[in-house]
């Protein structure tokens, strides 16, 4: 399994992907599903991915495999397309390229799903979901988050505090907070974390990092909530009937 | 759906369900999921049913029946059984019987699961789960907590605040803060909120409660626990690469 967030916020856009990947409980490994592409002052564009580790490497495999330099240049690519909409249908198309390739030979369980997020040009950034049959939807102001994986643990905190006008620091304590959250309750979510805020109009990917078990802020933010939480429970009056 | 859960604490038992069912989501009914069975001075049983409507209540018919007067004497009823483990075979038994009367007309999605916990006589507390096939785990001071259902958003309060120290009133106030969590995140989870509070060896039910919308505890700790939650998000530092 997998837990990955991103948000959409006036000020940019904010990823988090955990990076285990377990077949069964005693085959477990790491991978990274936070990629991105950029050209600096024209695009960014981040793509998370959850599910069939196969069929998200196959994704990833043909979206890089339109960037080389041998396919002709008329050919819709990530680094050409006019718009984070146009992207998305090309996550979306190798989506269901992989799902006509080995779809058949897989079961239900054996689905995909993505976040794609970027900014294109002018275009203001733009944030997308796409399903496993290629099909996507979009982020908007009245709900700005969408999660893939292990979502159900990190929701709560997202649901209560997160809103559009946050600062992009915020949004990514605030995504900690939901990992910590889903890591603490579930084992198929792992650590580290990758995490990239991308602040808008920047057009560049500046500040990515990968969070460890070790990672000063992190293990701070982790004990202080603990904390926090249990004060916050203990301040309110307990059931009376 | 459903969320149900209840904790088995040294100074006795709390359990908690909500009262949704849905087929679908434009079915959406109201149904006891906490049912409780006693004889003040000798025993108290409470179980609570997730899954499948019509197996569920077919559990409940099975056990009632048995208490029938008119059933001999002699058979197992849960109110003769001499212990927890033996009523939860009871349960268990009771499980199988529908399931192999309605199973084969049903898909896998039609499952269903209990917790049943209580007292009998001189014995302590005791809590289990018991799975649709009919066997069943009991809690401990490890885990003190069991769950059904759409467990997942109001776990993480659990998994960091609950042990078993705790007094009854404390917990019934974490189980309120776990059905919060759930009822903002997932339409299939709804008010009212059965709650049961059994204190140990009182063997009589005196502190149960239909906790509704416009409960005045209910309200006043939801929106205390809103700002609260916000409060201690703002409190922390906010993510510096």
């Amino acid at each position: 399994m997998t837990y990955a967030v991103a948000v959409r916020l006036q000020r940019g856009l904010v990823f988090g992907a955990d990076t285990r990947t377990n077949a069964g409980i005693d085959n477990v490994s790491q991978f990274r599903k936070l990629h991105f592409w950029r050209r600096i002052g024209d695009r960014v564009l981040v793509l998370l991915t959850a599910g069939n580790l196969a069929v998200s490497q196959s994704v990833i495999s043909i979206i890089n495999e339109q960037l080389s330099p041998e396919v002709p240049a008329d050919r819709p690519t990530l680094m050409n397309v006019s718009s984070m909409y146009r992207a998305a249908r090309l996550v979306g198309s190798a989506v269901r390229e992989v799902r006509a390739i080995d779809g058949p030979s897989l079961d239900a369980d054996n689905s995909v799903s993505c976040i794609l997020g970027g900014q294109v040009g002018d275009e203001a950034p733009r944030l997308f979901q796409i399903y496993d049959e290629g099909n996507f939807i979009e982020a908007t102001d009245d709900t700005p988050y969408l999660q893939i994986g292990e979502h159900k643990y990190g929701k709560p905190i997202l649901d209560r505090v997160l809103h559009p006008e946050m600062r992009l620091g915020e949004v990514a304590k605030l995504i900690l907070l939901s990992f910590d959250a889903t890591l603490r309750s579930n084992l198929s979510v792992g650590m580290p974390i990758d995490l990239l805020l991308y602040e808008r109009d920047t057009l560049d990917v500046r500040r990515v990092q990968r969070i460890d078990e070790n990672n000063d802020y992190y293990r701070k933010l982790s004990n202080q909530w603990a904390k926090a939480l249990r004060a916050a429970v203990a301040s309110m009056d307990e059931y009376k009937d």
